[in-house]
């Protein structure tokens, strides 16, 4: 028997200190709304959509409500899911403003495709129940001033933007994994980044379920969620294996960022090379934890 | 030293009696524009894309020229290229119809993005120097007639298809590959397979090198590329690790196909799970040889 288990992030990055408790305790409610799902019998994926789909919701977060916008001004989402037991993954890229993408790819885990993207994603999207907003439904003044700053007076984006992500454990030890995000403040309308891509951002397998947060580029070159898993599978701890493999991303590949993880038998892993990472967790002994 | 070569292949699938010949000496023929590269002191990178190019160019396989089409006969590229030794690497999906993709990802390798998608990443395309065409320049008639065979007649589509691949290594043992394809015929709009996504069809570290090919689903579900590599990095016979993989994916994920791979020091490496996989390779003691 494994301890149930949701651990949510709410991105890497430098969150303002004033923004600080807010952070925490988005992630905690996030990670409570995944507890109640798996204590009332539902599975790894209805508890990792629900955690997300909350951060999504809260406009404190890069993804959903207050993503961030291209370089044109534009809404543009990336998200992914994936069941570790039976492998069954969706991700859509590049998608319309939808409050809760999270919810598309839980859908889509019934479709024979595991990425669209563009137009025909949203299009995808519509078919099967979904509602587009408009743009500035999910647009907040944070991240219209943040936007100017970044596109008018060339500031650096937030590499690591307050992207979303949940991993969940069932009592048999069941894992899921999801993310969600708006993507890099005044990126190139198209840029994918890692979030929606199996094995980069979001990765879930019979050894442990992992989401990240940094500068995707680097997460996608290094192909960071399958390569820590292989990491874990090869006999490495994995608080051990996560550290080692987001100072590599940082070293090597020259992106900052986070990820959460864990195994059918761990405690919560969360771990970051940038200032911090909000994040929380969910036990049947916690009623939920926000950092 | 490293013993240069250039591997490349026309997809795996069942290729008709008839046009075995002309797939085989169509991969003997990309081989040696690869190895033209080498021989004359050029990187791997330039000798994978200008293999890859000479099989897009070829109508023979599904990629450039020959492409399979979406459900609704429309042209939806995609492709990825990758560098061993830095790990850049460029993806491009869902990609207008381009005569020589590969081109557009190797340009790409400058960017800062890793994967642009849909109509943006042809744009980006088209400022980058490179010119659509009309979409009857890249479909023949085989292509076509597929096409009403599996849209309108509901025959399985080839589920290989053809995509084309290269992985080159030079006489210091670097390692690159690339891949490009038309996707699935008869595909969904905007559904993007593991060809152009790093880790899945397409990947390069300094372990090996590896182009993929089959039902795209299964080898993102897998994450073929980075988990193959990781196989080979944690002590696998490299050829032993290819067809471990590979039955793993036809038989978990339930998805058949065939992939090159070479290491800095390894024989030329080929396995399919289909009928058969056209491939090719070339070696200075070798003028190109086509399977």
């Amino acid at each position: 028997m494994s301890t149930p288990l949701v651990l949510v992030h709410g991105g890497a990055g430098d969150v303002p200190e004033a923004s600080r408790a807010a952070h925490a305790e988005g992630c905690r409610l996030a990670a409570l709304a995944g507890g109640k799902i798996l204590s009332t019998g539902g599975s790894v994926i209805d508890a990792v959509t629900a955690a997300v789909a909350v951060l999504e919701d809260n406009p404190a977060y890069n993804a959903g409500v207050g993503c961030a916008l291209t370089r044109s001004g534009r809404v543009s989402l990336d998200t992914a899911i994936m069941c570790g037991k039976t492998r069954d993954a969706a991700g859509l890229a590049a998608l319309d403003a939808f409050p809760n993408p999270v919810k598309i790819a839980r859908k889509m885990l019934h479709a024979p495709e595991v990425l669209l993207v563009g137009q025909p994603a949203s299009e995808w999207a519509e078919r099967n129940g979904f509602n587009r907003v408009p743009e500035d439904e999910l647009t907040t003044e944070a991240a219209r001033l943040q936007w100017h700053r970044v596109v008018d007076q060339g500031e650096s984006p937030n590499f690591a933007g307050g992207t979303v992500g949940a991993v969940a454990r069932d009592a048999d030890g069941n894992l899921a994994a999801a993310t969600s995000t708006g993507g890099t403040m005044g990126k190139q309308s198209g840029r994918v980044g890692d979030s929606p891509l199996i094995g980069a951002g979001t990765y879930a397998d019979e050894v442990c379920a992992v989401s990240a947060t940094g500068v995707g580029e680097a997460f996608m070159r290094s192909v960071f969620a399958a390569r820590l898993s292989d990491a874990v599978r090869f006999g490495k701890e994995p608080g051990e294996a996560l550290q080692v493999m987001l100072e590599r991303v940082r070293d090597f590949f020259d992106g900052v960022g986070g990820a959460i993880l864990i195994t059918p038998d761990s405690d919560p892993h969360a771990f970051w090379t940038t200032v911090g990472m909000s994040h929380g967790w969910w036990t049947p002994d916690e009623n939920g934890k926000g950092i």
